[in-house]
C-alpha cells in the first residue's frame, strides 16, 4: 500500500503556506500563496485549491486528506474561523467544507498554534512522550497542547493561549488588552521594546545595538547578545523570565514530559533556554519540575506539516 | 444486578474518612480514624482496613471496590506517596497494594485534590461537561482536572498543582518556599494574614474583627463579611482577585466549560465568587471566558466520595 499524504494549509494574515507532508512528518513539497483575505474567503479557496493542485502536480501525487491551520479562534468541530484579528473577512465562513469540496477530499481543521503542536510531537519528540506542550514564539506567542497522546483542543477548541497567560498581572499591556500576559514579555514586540528600553533608560551604556539603523528586530538583538553584548543578553534573560514563569505554571498544571519552544523567534532559543531551566530547577516541586524536559524546536514549516499531519489522524 | 459500592478511604494528615458511595456518588455510610502517621503505615492500614469492614456491617455489605485518596505527590500508578509533608512515615510504602491485600479486593490510588475533582465532576455536575477543573479551598489550595470526561493526572500523577500556580510572582512566600503562588493569596493562613494585616495597618479602622479573641480564622472573616464588616469584605475581594487571577490562566489554557470550588473555605463563597466572575467578564477571550460557569461545590467529604467512586471507575 501506497504511504497516505497530507497536505497542510497553514492560513497566516499575510501569506499561506502549503505543505505536502507523510505520516512520519517528513516535508514532501512546500509552497506558498498570499492570503489576501480582503479579496473574501470565496476567492481564498479557489487559490488554496489551486495551489494545493500545483504542488500535487509538481510532487507526482495527490494527497489523501486536507487540513487547515488557521491564526485565530478556530471552531474545529464546525471547520470555522470564530474570530481572527487578522483574517476577519474569514470569519465565519465555513473554509474546511469549502476546501473539502473543492479538492474532494476529506479535510479538518485547527488553529495554527494546535497544528503546530502536532507537528512538534510527531516530527521534534517523534510520539516519544504523552504530554507536551508547544509554545509557538513570533509576532505573538500561542501554543498548543498534547495530552495523553492527543492533541487537547477543549471545549470550543479556543485551548492553549499560554501567550496571554498572566505572568506579570497589571503588567505591560498587551495586544489582547490586557496586562501581563506572557506575549507582552516574550512576543516580537515586547522583546524589541525591551532593548529599546534598556538603551534610552541606560544612555551611558555601550551595546552594539546603538549603532544599527532603524527599527531593531529581534534576530539583530539576538545576533548582539550572541556576539557578547550585555544589553542584548540581559533582554532575552528577560524573555527567559517570563517564559520560565509561564513554563513552571503549565508544568505545576499539567505534569508534562517536555516543552517544546518554536517559531522564528525561537530560534534565539541558547539565549534564554537557561532562565527556563534555572525556574524548574528552583521549584520546590520536584516530581513534575524535575521530570521536564524544555526544548527547542528545529523543524520550520510545523504549523503547515502539523495540519496536514492532523488531516490525517481523520479527526474533524 | 446490585449496584456496585466503592469504599472511598480520603487519609489527611490528621484524620482518614471513610465513605460508602454508589456509582452516581451517594454517600452511603461514613466514618473517620485517626491517621496516626506517626504509627507507621503498617499499623494504619490494619486501623483503616479494620474501620472499612466496620462501616460495611453497618451497611449490611460489602464493598467491591476500595480507593485511597491521599494528600501529597502520589505515585498513582504505582499506588504509593512519593512525598507528603503531613504524611512523611508513609511515603515510599505500597500503601495501595497493602489495603487491597488486606481488604480482598481491588483498590486505586490517587491524590486527594484529583480524587476530590472526580467526586465534583460526577456529583456536582453530573457528568455533564468535558472539560473542568476543581480548586479545593482548605488549608492549602490543591486541585484536580478532569479532561475529556476523564481524571487527567499527567506523567507522574501529580497534575493539577493550582495552588502553586503564580499569581503574583516574586510575592507573598508561599509554604512550597516559592513566592507569589496561589495559595499564598487564598490558603486558610493567607486570608488569615491578609485580614491581620489590613487590622494593623489601618489602626483606626472599625471592624468587628477586632473584637474577637485569639486568632482569628476564615469562618470569623466570612461571618463578617457576611454581616457587612467592609475591612472583612476587602479581604474576601482579594482572595477572589487571586482566584480570578487563576482561573484566567486555567481557562485560557485549558478551555473548560466549568471550574468548581470546593472544600471548607469554599463555603465563603458568595464572598468570592463575584471577583472571579468580574475577572472572565472582562478577558478579551469571550469564547473560553464567556462559555465556562464557576461554581462553588455544595458537597462534603467530596475526596473521600470521589476516592470511592474512583476505584469503581477500575483505574489504576
Amino acid at each position: 500500500m501506497k504511504r497516505a499524504v497530507g497536505i497542510g494549509v497553514d492560513i497566516g494574515g499575510t501569506f499561506t503556506k502549503i505543505a505536502a507532508v507523510d505520516p512520519r512528518g517528513r516535508l514532501l513539497a512546500l509552497s506558498e500563496v498570499p492570503t489576501d483575505p480582503q479579496k473574501g474567503p470565496k476567492a481564498f479557496i479557489v487559490r488554496a485549491a489551486e495551489a494545493v493542485r500545483s504542488l500535487e502536480h509538481a510532487l507526482g501525487r495527490k494527497g489523501d486528506a486536507v487540513g487547515i491551520g488557521a491564526a485565530g479562534d478556530v471552531d474545529s468541530a464546525g471547520g470555522r474561523l470564530r474570530f481572527a484579528p487578522n483574517l476577519r473577512p474569514f470569519e465565519e465562513f465555513p473554509l474546511r467544507d469549502a476546501l473539502s469540496r473543492a479538492l474532494r477530499r476529506p479535510a479538518t481543521m485547527h488553529n495554527d498554534a494546535n497544528s503546530a503542536a502536532w507537528g512538534g510531537f510527531v516530527i521534534e519528540l517523534k510520539r516519544g512522550v504523552r504530554n507536551m506542550a508547544a509554545i509557538t514564539m513570533g509576532t505573538g506567542i500561542g501554543g498548543g497542547l498534547v495530552l495523553d497522546g492527543r492533541l487537547y483542543e477543549g471545549s470550543t477548541g479556543s485551548a492553549g493561549e499560554i501567550g496571554h497567560m498572566k505572568v506579570f498581572p497589571g503588567g505591560e499591556r498587551c495586544g489582547c488588552g490586557s496586562k501581563g500576559c506572557l506575549e507582552a514579555y516574550a512576543g516580537r514586540h515586547a522583546i524589541v521594546r525591551a532593548a529599546e528600553r534598556l538603551l534610552a533608560e541606560q544612555p551611558g551604556r555601550k551595546s552594539r545595538l546603538r549603532a544599527l539603523p532603524g527599527k531593531l528586530d529581534p534576530r539583530e538583538i539576538a545576533e548582539a547578545a550572541s556576539a557578547g553584548d550585555a544589553l542584548a543578553r540581559e533582554v532575552w534573560r528577560g524573555v527567559g523570565h517570563a517564559l520560565g514563569l509561564g513554563v513552571i505554571d503549565l508544568v505545576l498544571l499539567l505534569n508534562l514530559d517536555a516543552v517544546l519552544i518554536v517559531g522564528g523567534v525561537a530560534r534565539a532559543g541558547a539565549l534564554f533556554l537557561g532562565e527556563i531551566e534555572r525556574a524548574l530547577r528552583e521549584s520546590p516541586f520536584r516530581t513534575p519540575c524535575g521530570r521536564v524536559r524544555v526544548r527547542i524546536g528545529r523543524t520550520d514549516n510545523l504549523g503547515a506539516l502539523g495540519a496536514g499531519l492532523l488531516s490525517l489522524e481523520g479527526r474533524r
